[in-house]
């Protein structure tokens, strides 16, 4: 089968590699339908952090069961499912706490020695933990609408890691929300902060007028594109003086950091999902003296799909909208040129 | 009229300074009958941080209001009141949010520039937001049973800084809770996790006997004197192996916090009340994967007093066991000593 490979920084590849097969009782085969570019593949791309050469890529992917293990009873041959971007047993304790991300058994598709989604078939461990089905609605080569392969697509990461930042941030009904971070997770974040939770005003960090739009469609109510200093002192203004009880850093770099806690109200909680690569260390005096709350974490993806899937299927629900590129699985390196210079804020791809 | 002035790392005089005096129509004037030394005056006193030569010292005392400004409605002359170790004005956004040590008319009794707690009397600012009374009793020279005194003087910082720490970490009804420090915060913090919000089980790292003597009066299931790793390993085996979901840290070094994030359990939250002087940084990159959330805090003395004023008045909460030295003012240097060399817990000081 063909699978996109990581050769080293700037060099991503489609090459043939060994067929998706059965090792484990609990895992199942999944054909790959779509699969998707992940702004945290890119940290490796642009050879920021290290990864070794010939691994697999991609962790979002949508498609059709093929073969189940012997143990699997929640999902059979033929079930179009949705993975979210880690596996999961979804029993032990983390995951009864919500925390899938951190389940003993746990692991990341795409992780160096794993299977990626970017390529045509994927072995998925603890398949009945994992796999979130669809159910048939009658329509498309697979029993489901093609027009919403984008929205079920974008559940596997983005659009359940852009409201667990706006979770994490403690916005509920009529918060105001300051999201940082105009990639497609925060898009998300407005998106799930605006429909899910019900935000009243969400300002979205954002100088790309293309990203700006999205987010206004997803529910912003004010775009702000400046940036450092002068960003904190216009989301201040628009915050009678305060700052935002909200915010949510989707990015992770220091420069975001800085924002964030320079906006942040007294008192307020900001909902960390930009993954720390270039901040391992964060000055906490600050945060002591404004009395601010941090919270982390990579986005139990799992907890949230149910819902979401049936905000997708019922509600119009349509995180799908970040998707402003669609390749051939065999043209994977445009993809990750196109979102390395921001030329695409995600792109999917068809095997 | 006389007072405690730091001249330099590890020499604190008393001496002859002006009266206080009102100033402002909003201030008031309080006759101390007790004040006390806190372990965040000692950061000083061991050189840890810089400080002014000459200038007033203290934070936490209790006393009889002698004279208000003409502004003043809710405190008059011969009530006793305490007073919580920053004044507020109680009416501004942050302090509204509960908030009152970010107040925008706030400020730090003892803090360089201003007058101190540990002297004969005392001008507060903004005395209507500040000072809370307590109701006269009939027994005493003020109208207040003098075994109230440690009590009441606990309240003005540490009583309510380790709530705070407590209610910070999330703890509520059945909780289990971990608490890394064992002064008079961390003892206090026991105190507030198990008697005002109901935590069930509550670990408090201590390997000084009088300190785990006092934590298990306040309701401290389990003492660990082990630091480190091998604290932190037993604290996890206490907990099933998983680690705690609330964590107070009220000490503020590095190695405080490396046990801090190291025992909390995955999705756990860490209420920081600690002054982290010698923490300028924090590696997020463990919080971000093991999904913490970090709350810091300034504890808002102010909205957790009029709470545990009661609670001392008529239940029987006893934070004043924290006092193991009592002095007169004269003898501030003796306090300060013994404290900063472990042989009291926290001293109070009689003018």
């Amino acid at each position: 089968m063909r699978a996109a490979v990581y050769q080293s920084a700037g060099e991503v590849v489609v090459e043939d590699v060994p067929d998706a097969a059965l090792r484990e009782p609990t895992d199942a085969i999944v054909r790959v339908v779509r699969a998707c570019i992940c702004g945290s593949d890119l940290w490796a791309y642009r050879g920021i952090i290290d990864r070794p050469p010939g691994s697999r890529l991609g962790h979002e992917f949508i498609g059709v069961v093929e073969q189940v293990g012997d143990d699997i009873r929640t999902v059979r041959a033929g079930d179009f499912v949705v993975a979210p971007f880690q596996w999961s047993d979804n029993t032990c304790p983390a995951c009864r706490d919500g925390i899938q991300t951190r389940c003993e058994h746990g692991g990341t598709f795409g992780a160096p020695g794993t299977e990626g989604g970017q390529g045509e078939a994927v072995r998925v461990p603890e398949a009945d933990g994992t796999l979130v089905v669809v159910p048939v609605s009658g329509s498309g080569p697979h029993g489901v609408d093609p027009a919403l392969y984008p929205s079920l697509l974008a559940l596997s990461d983005v659009a359940a890691t852009g409201l667990h930042g706006a979770v994490l941030s403690g916005a509920s009904e009529g918060s105001t929300v300051a999201v940082i971070g105009d990639g497609a997770v925060g898009l998300c974040a407005v998106l799930g902060a605006t429909k899910v939770l019900g935000a009243e005003q969400v300002i979205l960090m954002s100088r790309h007028p293309d990203r700006a739009a999205i987010g206004k469609e997803f529910g912003a109510t004010d775009i702000v594109p400046e940036r450092g200093e002068e960003g904190i002192e216009r989301v201040r203004e628009l915050t009678g003086g305060l700052g935002v009880r909200h915010v949510v850093e989707a990015v992770g770099t220091p420069d975001a950091w800085d924002m964030a806690i320079g906006m942040t109200r007294a008192g307020g909680r900001i909902g960390a999902v930009g993954v720390p690569h270039t901040t391992p260390q964060l000055g906490i005096f600050t945060p002591f003296r404004q009395h601010l709350t941090l919270s982390f974490g990579v986005a139990p993806v799992r907890h949230y799909l149910p819902d979401l899937l049936g905000r997708v299927l019922a509600d119009g629900y349509d995180p799908g909208r970040v998707f402003d590129l669609s390749l051939p699985l065999e043209r994977v390196d445009e993809g990750y040129s196109a979102m390395s210079e921001r030329r695409s804020i995600k792109t999917m791809l068809e095997p």
